[in-house]
Formats: C-alpha cells, sequence, structure tokens
C-alpha cells in the first residue's frame, strides 16, 4: 500500500439501527471503549474483572459463581458451553425453531456430540410437552435451546424447561444472545446450568464480547475434565484425559482465569471487557425490569405502527420477541431497493432476512439503545414515506400514530 | 446487586504498560473504538472490512489475499489457523523455546495432531539446522513455530525457514504475536503458509482482536475441508467430511465471510474491527520500516539503561526481540514488591515471568506506542529509584544516561 492510499481515520456514516442486530450502542458504551488499557493483572483489572462479573449476576439473575465473559463475539460463547460441556459422543438434543437452532446443532455436531434435533415450523415455538416427550425419546445429557431466535422473531418460553431437565436429569443449557436485556430471563429461578449471550442486541454494545453463567452442577462437568495447558501446569494441576478439544472455549481454565488462582489463560480484551461492563452498567442502573419493560413497550409500538400500515406479521405474534418483528414485504416492493432506500436515504437499517423468509420478510428490531419512541417513531414515517414511493397504500401518518397511542397508553 | 452497590463508569488510573503487553494503546486507536456502530453489511462496513485487509497486507508484508482479523484474542488467532489446517492425525512439529511453542503444541494437541517437540534452553533460539534435521526425521504435515516468544524474550530467525518447509513439502505457521510490528517480519519472502498475531503488543492496540494471513497453499487445505454450516447452507455449497471441529474457528467460513460472499458467520466485532484497522493504518502512516527502527531504538535504549543501572540481561541477546528485555533481578530485592512499588508509586507496570523464570527475572517491554524516549526514559529513572530503596547499588542518572546516549546515536 502506498503511503498516498493509506486511508483516513475511521468516520462511519451516520445510522439508526433498527436491524435484528447489531444495533446502536449506547453512546456511554462507545466512550467505555476510549478508556486507557491496564495490566492485565493490575489491581485495578482484576478488580474491573470482579466488578463485571458481579453486575453480570445481575443481568442473568443468577447466584452463579461462574458468571464471566468470552472474548468473542456471542458464537465464541456458544461454543465455548458447548465444547466444554459435551463429551465426544455425547446425545445432545436441540429443538430447531429457527437458524439458530441449526447452528446449535452444528456447533453440537463439530464438538463430536451424537446430535438429535426436533424441529417446528418457523414461527411457531415449542410446546413444553413437546420438548419433554423428545428428552424421553433422546434421553440426552444436555439440552440446548435457543430463547430467542432472531431468524423467525420467536421467542422460547424456558421458565418449565429447567424443572423438566432437571427431573431427567439433563443438563439445560440456552442461547440468549437476541433475547437477554429485553426479554425476561431468569436464570436461577427457570434452572438453566448454562447460557450465554452477545452485548450487540438488547444490552446495546457492540459485537466482541460474550456474556457467559454456569450453574455449579455445570461447573463440576467442567472441571471433571479440567487440563491446565503446558507451559504454565504446575504439580498437582489437573490433566484430564477428556479434556476439552479446544484451548480457547476450555472453560475450566477460563474459570481459573477469572477465579481468585487468575491462571494465565488469554490476555483479556480490556476495551470490551469496559464495554461489556458498561452495558450490564446502564441496564441495572435504569433497572432489569425497566429495560424489559421499556422493550416491551418499544415492540409493542413497533407492532402496531407495522400493522396499521397495513404490513402483515410474520410468525405467531403472542410469541414474539419484544425486541424485533418480523414483517410481510408487500407484493411489489423491490426488498433490497426499498430497504436500501431507508439506508441511504433516511439512514436507517432494518433487516433481511435467512432461509425460508429469504426475501419474504424484513426484520424491525427496537433493542437496547434504540428501543426507544424517537427512535421507533423516525422508522415508521420513513419506512411509510418509502413504502409509499412503491406504491403501497399506506395511510398517512397511520403508522406513527399507532406506535404514539402505545406509548402514550392509550 | 442494589441499585446502591452498582459502581459508577470505568475509570482506570494512570498506567504506563513498559511490561511484555499488554501495553498502552496509541490514543487514536482508543478514540477509534468509540466510532459509531454500523450493520454488517453496510456497504460502510464492508468496505471498512475490506480496507483493513488491505491495510493487514501492508504489515504483513503479503499479497495473500487470505489476510483477515479472527474475533478473539492472539490465541484465538493461532486456535483458528491450527485448527483449521491440522487434520486430527497429522504430525505437527513445534520447536519449544519458551511458553508459547508450548502453547502451540497444546493447541495442536487439543486439534488431534500427533505433536512432535525439540526444545531448547530458555534464552536461545534454534539453528537452522537443528529444525531441518527435526523436519527430516518427524516429517510432519505442518510446521508451528513462535517468532517472538515474550516468556523468554527471544526472537528466533524464520528467514530461512520458509524455504526450508517448502524443500520438504510442510506448511509453516508462525505466531508473530509478540514481534509483529517491531521486528522485521515478510510473510511473503520468508515464505510464510499462515501467520497470527494480536494488537496487544506492537501494534499498540488492545487485545480482542487477531489479524491472521495464509497462503494460497494453506487456503486449498483450508477449502478442502470446508462446510458451510447448517442453517445457511445452500445446495452445491461445500460440507467436507473432514470438516474443521469447531465453528467459530473454521476458516473455510470465516474466509466467505470476509470474501466477496459476505457468507453469514459472526457478526464483526465492530469496535475491536475500527481499533485494528487503526493499529494497521498509524503503522503504514508512519512507515513499517520506520516503526520497526523505533522499536530497535527503544529496544537498544532500555537494554543499554538496564545494563547501566547493572542488571544482569537474561538470554542470548543476540537474538531478543526489539520490543523486551528481561532483567535478573538483583538479590536482595523483593520482586513482586518492588514492581508493586514500581505501579503504586509511579503507575508504571513491567512484567514478571512464567515457569523457570519466574520470580528470576521482570521484563520491561517498549512496544507499540511506548517505543518512545520519554517512556523508556522515565521507567529507567523510576526503576533507579526503586532498586536504590532496597540498597541496590545503582549509578545516579546511569539509567538514564545510557539510554539518552542510545537515542541521541552517541
Amino acid at each position: 500500500m502506498t503511503a498516498a492510499a493509506i486511508p483516513g481515520p475511521i468516520d462511519p456514516p451516520a445510522r439508526l439501527l433498527m436491524g435484528p442486530g447489531p444495533i446502536s450502542a449506547y453512546p456511554s458504551v462507545l466512550q467505555a471503549m476510549s478508556a486507557p488499557l491496564v495490566g492485565q493483572y493490575d489491581p485495578f483489572m482484576t478488580a474491573t474483572m470482579a466488578e463485571t462479573q458481579d453486575l453480570y449476576r445481575g443481568v442473568w439473575a443468577t447466584r452463579n459463581d461462574a458468571t464471566l465473559l468470552i472474548d468473542g463475539t456471542s458464537r465464541a460463547g456458544i461454543e465455548a458451553a458447548l465444547v466444554s460441556l459435551i463429551r465426544p459422543g455425547d446425545r445432545v438434543l436441540v429443538p430447531v425453531f429457527g437458524r439458530f437452532g441449526h447452528l446449535l446443532a452444528e456447533i453440537a455436531e463439530r464438538a463430536m456430540a451424537e446430535v438429535h434435533t426436533i424441529e417446528t415450523e418457523w414461527g411457531q415455538v415449542f410446546p413444553v410437552p413437546v420438548i419433554e416427550a423428545a428428552i424421553e425419546r433422546v434421553r440426552p445429557t444436555l439440552l440446548a435451546l435457543v430463547q430467542g431466535d432472531t431468524s423467525t422473531t420467536m421467542c422460547q418460553p424456558l421458565d418449565e424447561i429447567g424443572a423438566l431437565c432437571a427431573k431427567h436429569g439433563v443438563l439445560f443449557y440456552t442461547d440468549a444472545t437476541a433475547s437477554l436485556g429485553g426479554n425476561a430471563f431468569e436464570a436461577d429461578e427457570w434452572g438453566l446450568d448454562a447460557a450465554t449471550a452477545g452485548l450487540q442486541k438488547c444490552l446495546g454494545g457492540p459485537s466482541g464480547s460474550a456474556p457467559l453463567t454456569l450453574s455449579d452442577k455445570a461447573v463440576e462437568v467442567v472441571r471433571s475434565r479440567a487440563k491446565v495447558e503446558a507451559g504454565i501446569r504446575e504439580p498437582g494441576d489437573p490433566d484430564a484425559a477428556d479434556f476439552v478439544r479446544s484451548n480457547y472455549f476450555d472453560l475450566g481454565m477460563i474459570l481459573e482465569y477469572w477465579g481468585p488462582r487468575r491462571l494465565n489463560h488469554h490476555t483479556e480484551a480490556t476495551s470490551m471487557l469496559y464495554a461489556a461492563r458498561e452495558c450490564a452498567r446502564v441496564l441495572l442502573v435504569e433497572g432489569r425490569e425497566a429495560v424489559i419493560e421499556r422493550h416491551r413497550l418499544a415492540g409493542a409500538a413497533m407492532l402496531a405502527g407495522v400493522q396499521a400500515l397495513g404490513l402483515d406479521v410474520f410468525g405467531d405474534v403472542a410469541h414474539k420477541m419484544n425486541n424485533v418483528v418480523a414483517v410481510e414485504i408487500p407484493s411489489g416492493v423491490p426488498a433490497d431497493a426499498a430497504r436500501a432506500a431507508l439506508l441511504e436515504d433516511f439512514g436507517i437499517e432494518i433487516g433481511t432476512s435467512f432461509g425460508p423468509l429469504h426475501g419474504r420478510v424484513w426484520r424491525i428490531g427496537t433493542m437496547g439503545y434504540n428501543a426507544r419512541e424517537d427512535a421507533v417513531l423516525t422508522t415508521l414515517a420513513a419506512l411509510e414515506t418509502v413504502l409509499a414511493r412503491y406504491g403501497v397504500p399506506v395511510p398517512a401518518g397511520g403508522g406513527t400514530d399507532a406506535a404514539t397511542d402505545v406509548f402514550r397508553g392509550a
């Protein structure tokens, strides 16, 4: 690259991110990432790590000591949980109700599990008895279940699943990437053994850090496979034969890194730690229930708005996540061109879709920082304009009026 | 957590990080991370990803199309390279000259390789004939060799190894985490097939993003094992039987994500991408050779300074990395208390050590933003003060004088 070709400092265009995530981060989260770095074992650093663990106990609603961050995106968190909890040959049950169920099955397969899936139609969730019947049939070691699957917008009820798993001696893992912070989540009350998330959805941060929490039962499994890596292993350190087939995602070592021993593993991604800490902090300052209610309200307003614009909503609306809605693209509207017009003319991003829904629905998110009245109304006004451009008969101001009514409690 | 217990915004203490890394980031890198987020497939985002790839081609001195970032710390980059290039049962040769050689062996073992190591005394590097003899004996598929191992400060010469590997049909991977940007590195000229790094050393950024580059030969191996994940697989997509035993680190999919297809994989860690881009940008603006020379000069000054303070330097100084020096802790000095005094009284961090060197040497870094005269002189002045406190006979101003002479070219 010649000196003349070297670009200038990063200078992103203004964007209101109203897709299924990533979304615009809280300003204070962006600011936190500019804080100066400290050393990996600086007392301030280890105190900040411990403080962040405690903040996430609040976010997850758990007393789990084993609550920490994986240094990677949300799927790094998923892989860390699955590869550490699944022994090769273990039976794993994955109920699939969208793209991310397939992902859990895929990751479990790569972890050499014997994977069993059950599937339901996109746009639906699983009734509890269907999951129980599958557990009885498959007798899995682990149930891996997505809470909120952005590909379909559905939110699988989890509150009865933990008891079911406990009854059948099954470990219960959930991927709460898309849902955590914007929908009810009770790690302890619901009997979760493992749960993971990302920052880039309702937590209002950038992708790149994955909160994770493990029950004592899950920690036992992880510890039974513990192996301290060569190069820093000391006499008496564990060296299990059925060690985790990943170093980076070996929760046995990661727990020791976050724990009092501070065993050297990766070099903690300090700026992402600051971001993750701030995401949890702003959530707890506002109040966990208040943030979920804000997501509920913004989601309900967006739903009312798109319906008032005459758009059909995809899937079982009663089980929709608060933070995303999928709307059928009206016939005659060029899906990509209309999305591009929103982006280029209004600076607003909404989402396309995967698999069977590709080209058929748009996904509109209201999450994290953007679960706000002005973000909802701006998006609806722009959407109305763009739809009208393509000849869709939209009632003037209909979307924003309906959304405003929801915000006003009318 | 009660509302009263929720901490305030992050507010780190002032620190001059002069250990073996992480080190203080360039101010413009910290600033870049505060830039607003954009969507994952926003034209600005994909253009920024492509631009960042091109910047790293400049950093690595390569024309490799397959030059990208792994979303995780430097060891995530190592694992992505090894797990994607090693098939279970493959013979892998790892010459070990410090802690990070052990790490490569460990990661290769977890990737189910048949791992063969050769070792040399800590503080030494391998002569080329020793590596060649081992290649001839082991006949590995892959040679995994650390360039700069911070645990010993040694820098393994790599310039003749690529030709050796090509001659014997061996893939050549190097871990350049600690060395890239501060020491010569020529990916193409030296015949590297794969190389990975991190931002938190000479590149002057935070941990959390791992630059990686692959030769065409390495890409062929990766592509021969390609498998597009369930949930987004389309007819005709590859689905190799000997797929990579990780989803997150499957370079076959990651290449498609960074390539023109933009296959959905992880959600790119946007803020870390901004950081990585800025690290490469400031390096290329200053000039690759100029940055290496700045590291050479700062390293030489620090070396002269600690020697002038009467400290013994550990290892084969002729093969020391530019950016870190290990000094024997003078007898009678309490290693941890002295380091703590530097940190608490002067806000300066220097490093402790691993394994056989633990408690025996300190490691002092001069890298990235901190490869600067003021950082070197400040550290030497503080070190002199602390050593004097513990009764070490240090010549007043001796360290800083010697370092200044180096900077002045005296």
